[in-house]
């Protein structure tokens, strides 16, 4: 991975928590108590695309990283807040990914 | 189509916008002229891929339909800003809408 | 839209699928018996991601058109098998959409 | 990450690839010598958004992961068969990080 070291960390975060949101996403989907998980299967999907989509911004260095990033933030904070109130533990790693990917974005932010 | 009608306009200007770039994108690959195409080719696609990103986050009514748009906006300018500098039809056809989804995109924000 | 018209049907059909996609996804998020509709949200949403990846590969003229709309033809079926077990205006939309557009991803793959 | 450990090698091949392919992408459109990368620049792009589409397709135990990474084996192939052209290390890392992706794929498909 030859791309700026400044996004490296971030680049990484934003990927783990894609697959955190998506493992989260069919595993609610799977869950016997479906109707408390609606608004965490819709957030763990925004997320999961909000995130791979950060990460491939920042790979190819587009000219729209710092508006990505923002938006990567606002989403994993929503997803991590959401996911946050259930015990699965599908549901606490998705949040704890979400935490770790928006401090990612913020400090790659207040870096650049 | 049976998504909020606030949004339709916007996201049948957002798929425009995300066809056009993608056919002046490709269009561009294969001129004689490349070199003057660089950021146009690398525009065309940033702007395809966040039009898109956002005509679907309308469709899901995503809680980031704002945020979304506001990117598309300066995604939309920065594209019709490079492709209004070349004469080739695609670009120009492109340019116009770029032009077009920016302004959905703003229309649909302020009576949002 | 210019790119070829050999395409032109099919990509549209491909729109007008993660359109109705989407918009059942959403709208089985919300229903009050959601456990019937796990697999209904689970396609809807891969055949969205399909169906949007289908139609700007054709717009693209991506070499590899035969085999992505192919596998979009497999989703298509999959999620109208789907949604046409159930009663939902949005699931009988969304059926009506998947058959349709993998007649016109048919037709583009005996045309082409 | 917890999905199932028979895709884990996979995904994280696919991701290395997607990485590799949109380095390779933006490295290819700053080179001076434009022309002869048209090819490579248009099937980074498109091996870049099929690896990427991969990798979440088996995060998310699609239903369509065989037909998904069967057409990923083509454009890792293609991508790795255009890039091993050239002799920009951004073309080499790109040809033999689609050639992992490849095998990777297959070794997938045949245990699956």
């Amino acid at each position: 991975m030859n791309q700026d070291l400044q996004y490296k960390d971030c680049i990484e975060a934003c990927l783990q928590c894609m697959n955190a949101c998506n493992v989260c996403y069919v595993s609610s989907l799977k869950e016997y108590e479906l109707a408390m998980l609606r608004e965490c299967i819709r957030l763990d999907r925004e997320c999961a695309d909000i995130c791979d989509f950060a990460a491939q911004s920042m790979i190819r260095q587009s000219p729209f990283v710092q508006e990505i990033c923002e938006l990567c933030v606002k989403a994993c904070e929503a997803c991590a807040d959401e996911c946050g109130k259930h015990e699965h533990q599908h549901c606490k790693d998705c949040a704890e990914a979400c935490r770790r990917c928006a401090d990612a974005c913020r400090h790659m932010l207040t870096a650049a």
